[in-house]
This record gives C-alpha cells, structure tokens and sequence, in this order.
C-alpha cells in the first residue's frame, strides 16, 4: 500500500468530530436572534453545522472554492453516453477560460473554481472487463484529490465533476455499495435515449456482476469506479482534516462519497449536499444516506453546479446568525 | 375613487404582457449552451422568463432590490399573535439599521432593502368588527406602494412585509378569496400556541363572516386585509408597469398576490415565489395560483426573507444564459 492509500484509509477511520462548544454556540444563539425562534428552521442547522465543522462560533462563508475534478472513462466504448469522450477535454478547457455554467455560477456566489485533471484524455479501463484502474492509478487520484485540497485557502468546499462516461461508474460504484435492483441505479446522464440507457444498464451490470464479493468499499472504487471519483472521496476527507466543511454536488460526487460512508459512517458529517439531481439513482442514494439535499430544482448537470447553487443560502445562514443581533443586543 | 385606486383597478385589467421576442430568444439559446440540453432544468425557464419581463435578451440580476412593507393591526386585540404590537415598531427599526435577518441577507445577495412604514403605531379596525381601512387609507397605501417602486432603480423587485397580526389579516384575505374551510388558512404565524391558534381562527371566521357577499377583491383586502398587503399589491402591478420581474416571499405576501390574480387571472405572470412557507396556507395559496417555489426549507419569516434567499437562483440563472457560450461559439 503506497502513501496517498494508506493516508485514505487511515484517515477515514480517524476523523476529527465537530467542535461541540462551537456547534452548541451557534445553537443556543440561533434560539435568541431577532426573529421569532425557528423561522429560519433548516437554515439554522446549517449555521450550526457550518460552526461545527470550521470550529468557530462565528462561521462565515466569505472564500467558497470549488474543485472540479476531470477524468475520462473506458466504459463509453459500450456507448454508455450521448456525448463522446471528447468532450471532456473540452469541457476542462471551457472550466479552464471561465466559459462555463460553473463558473458563470461561482461569479455570482463569490466563488473560485479549479478544474483538476485526473485523467482527461488517459481514459479508465472499460470496468465491464477489468478494474478501471492500477493500485498505483488510484494512488494517483487519492494524492490529486488530497493536495488540491492542501493547496486551498477556502471556508467552504464546493465538490464538482466532469467526465463523459461517469454516470456510468457512479451508477456502478451506487450498485455495489447500495444493493438492489441495478436498474434502479442507471440513469440517462447527461440525456441518453432509450436504447442508449439499455446499454448503460446492461454495462453497469456486467461491472457489478464481476466484481461480485469485493467488499471494501475503495476497492470497489477502484474496479469500478474513475479516477476523479476517487479524487473526490480524498478530498472531502482532505477536507474534514482541515475544517473545511464541504457541499456535495449530485450523483457522481455523492456515489464518490458513499465509498467513504461504507467505510465509516459518520465520514460525511461535515458534509451538506447541495441539491438532487434529476439522475433519480441520487435521490435513492440521498435517501440512503440520510442526507437531505438544500435544493431540488431538477437540475442534473454536474460540474458542482448544484453545491453551488446552494452556496449562498449556506453563506445567509452563517449572517443570520453572526450579523443580527439577539433579542438582548437589540432591546438590552 | 380617488386617482391610486383607479391607478390600481385601472392598470390591473390592462397589463403589459412579456416581451415574447426576448423570452424566445433566451429559450433558443438556452437549448444550445455548452451543457447538455435541458441540464438546468427549471432555472433555463427562470431566465426566460426574466428575459420576457426585463424585455431583453440578456436578462440580468446587477441589482436586485428588497421593499418590505411594516404595518400594524387592530386585529392583535383578539389575541391571535405570539408578540405584542409593539415589535412591528422595532422589528421597522432594526431593518433600517441593517440590524436584521433580510439585511443580512441582502448583503449575501448584494441587494438593497427599504422598509416602508405604511401604519406602524397606526393600526388598522379589528377586521372581526368593521372594515380595516376606510377607502381613504386603502388610496394611501395604494400609493405608498406604487411610489415606492417608482423610485427604485432595480432590476429584480423582492417583496416582503412585517407587521404583528398580519397572517391573521392574510388568512382572512386568502379564506375570503379562496373559499373552502376557514381553518385550514389558519396557521400559527410567529408560533403561537394552541389556545392562540384557536383565537385565531375564530378571528378569522368572525371576519370572513362580517363579509360574505363581497366579491371584489380590493374590497376584500380593504375589508380583512392590512395596509402592507395593499401597499404589496400595489407594487407588484407598479412593477409590472416598469418591466421589473418580482420575486414573492411567503404567506402575507402571496395573499396581497391572490387579490391581484382574483381580478385578473394573469396578473402574477411577471412574479415568481422565492420560498414556500411553512405557514400550511401557503402551499394551498400556491397550489390555487399554480405557482412552484424555488424553496422549500420551512422557513416562516416573512420580512422577504425566503425570496431574497431565492435571489441568487434567479442571478445564476441569468447568468447561465449571458456568461456561458454556445455549443457553436464555444466550437466554432
């Protein structure tokens, strides 16, 4: 096992927990701010969270930043995608110039976004055949994935994804954490027709079926899932080890993240998931999780689009407790 | 009738209708940005149809502004509020010293906020006895809330209210227009207890009672209603007037709404709902305007809130329009 794995693995078993006096700070504030108490019902527990997780009393999301990770996938040889695989080159590019939704969405949230190639143009290998990539490929990524969180100054951490073909894996990845019918997993991605998602599903089958009996949830990453996939399961516990809470975008990110609830239940705690998707395997893979998503809009592109759609409503959260007084402050 | 309220009466029969050039040049365009078509989902709708109001193609939030309208009521006397009168005084005077939850909101969204005294310290009758403003009062806030949008330079119009008692007035107003059981319009406002809640209810049907038969609805938010609910009404016309697309808030703010889309069905086109609101007649008002918020968080506010929550949804939905290029200017 080389360092970036054994670092993960590590890791996932040791978390940090929330700063209990900050969360319960933020808490029993909540309770005295001017408005009647409970108005702001979600929003609230978001404040707290985000207190928890950035260990201060007065959390604040002043420098979001959001990390897209890119990588390209073997599996669309099963034309498993409505776009070819090119296109995720492209897509970098147009991250890379600020020509994107993302991006456009990040000016107005006050965000930065790097796109982090993982793999763009070095494709996965086909997971229905053989595992999308080497132990030492999926070092690679846990290290890509790990560093470019090291390398951020951010309060909150928006995790995003590009990569034709990754619906696929995340729906491979979804299969064999989650159980169940594997049609139920497999959407149509970024819009596949009807014979296209026969083919999607019958890909994802043959992967869940070969690797049938793997059981630790990373190598299940491995086998079957991609290499920005396993960058982003490294960030998000980059991320808890530097007191960063995280949003998590839709389906791929969130089977991503599944891997590491597999392998530690409270892993995600200083996660929020930032919307569900349209892809309807996230709202199963929500619902597993216990997770509620902040928004529901249909919306199923990808690219951290939907984390950053609800950036500002996490930033309103934090103001409604650290920049309206109490009812003390106002009246005393 | 004096000149505001034929301003009114006047203008809600002859309302502009949406630049339909500039909507289907937004819906065109969205079909073919550099995502997969229809990714958005709901929020590409967003941007046509600020496009169809603003009447441009390049349809913009630069700078959304907040009015929110402070009121008081004779009502509060039935016992039908959690806080005493007096706080919609304070509650006034928290807003304009950006000492608030809307302002601290606003500053997320980069919005301006007024807040407009149109009678705080000044209720209105007890809508269980008599009306609650004479025709002279209903012409002054008729006109408070035209004025007050003439002012503005906005390009997105949130609207918000305050005012102790006012969800009982609401109630009245959406039992009255709406029909069916007086109760189910009841909700518990600021969270009132039970004994209250039934104090509340029964203020409700006493004022619903006093009115049957009538069935214009400006008298029936004159009759039950709050000076803030007309001033709010006002203003949504007055923004039609000026191509200013709105963005509702909850419960108060859509039963000043309904009275406008009673008199005339397609009166509300230009505003979309920010949240819903956990008061339970809200979703049952929305249901009956066949409006879907952008926000479901249970929040139960007012003050604007849950729309200037929504803000930034509508400013990113612009956005991925204006700032993301085509498929052929990315390509070409």
């Amino acid at each position: 096992m080389t360092p970036a794995t054994e670092w993960l693995r590590e890791s996932v078993t040791h978390l940090p927990t929330r700063d209990e006096d900050a969360y319960r700070a933020v808490a029993e504030r909540a309770a005295d701010i001017l408005r009647p108490s409970g108005a702001l019902a979600r929003l609230d527990d978001v404040a707290a969270w985000a207190a928890g997780w950035q260990r201060t009393s007065t959390p604040a999301v002043r420098h979001p930043s959001a990390l897209i990770f890119a990588g390209d996938h073997g599996v669309t040889a099963a034309g498993v995608s409505k776009y070819p695989a090119d296109v995720t080159s492209a897509m970098l590019a147009a991250y890379r110039a600020g020509k994107s939704t993302i991006t456009a969405f990040a000016a107005i949230a006050g965000a930065s976004v790097e796109a982090i190639d993982v793999g763009v143009g070095r494709p996965t290998a086909d997971i229905r055949y053989e595992a999308a990539m080497s132990p030492a490929r999926f070092e690679e990524s846990v290290a890509a994935g790990r560093d470019a969180v090291d390398r951020l100054d951010a309060d909150l951490l928006v995790l995003g994804e590009m990569g034709i073909g990754n619906t696929t894996a995340a729906a491979a990845v979804a299969a064999a954490l989650g159980g169940g019918e594997v049609a139920a997993w497999v959407g149509r991605g970024t819009g596949i027709d009807d014979e296209g998602l026969s083919r999607k599903r019958e890909a994802v089958r043959e992967a869940v079926t070969r690797i049938v009996g793997v059981l630790d949830p990373f190598e299940v990453l491995r086998e079957v899932g991609g290499t920005e996939l396993v960058a982003m399961a490294a960030a998000i516990i980059a991320a808890r080890l530097r007191q960063l809470p995280v949003l998590i975008d839709g389906y791929v990110v969130t089977a991503a993240a599944m891997a590491l609830a597999a392998a530690s239940p409270d892993a995600l705690d200083h996660c929020l998931v930032g919307h569900c998707s349209a892809e309807p395997g996230h709202r199963r893979l929500l619902e597993r999780l216990g997770k509620q998503p902040l928004l529901d809009l249909d919306m199923r592109l990808g690219e951290g689009s939907g984390a950053m759609a609800a950036v500002p409503l996490v930033a309103m959260a934090c103001a409604g407790i650290t920049d309206v007084p109490t009812f003390g402050e106002w009246f005393g």
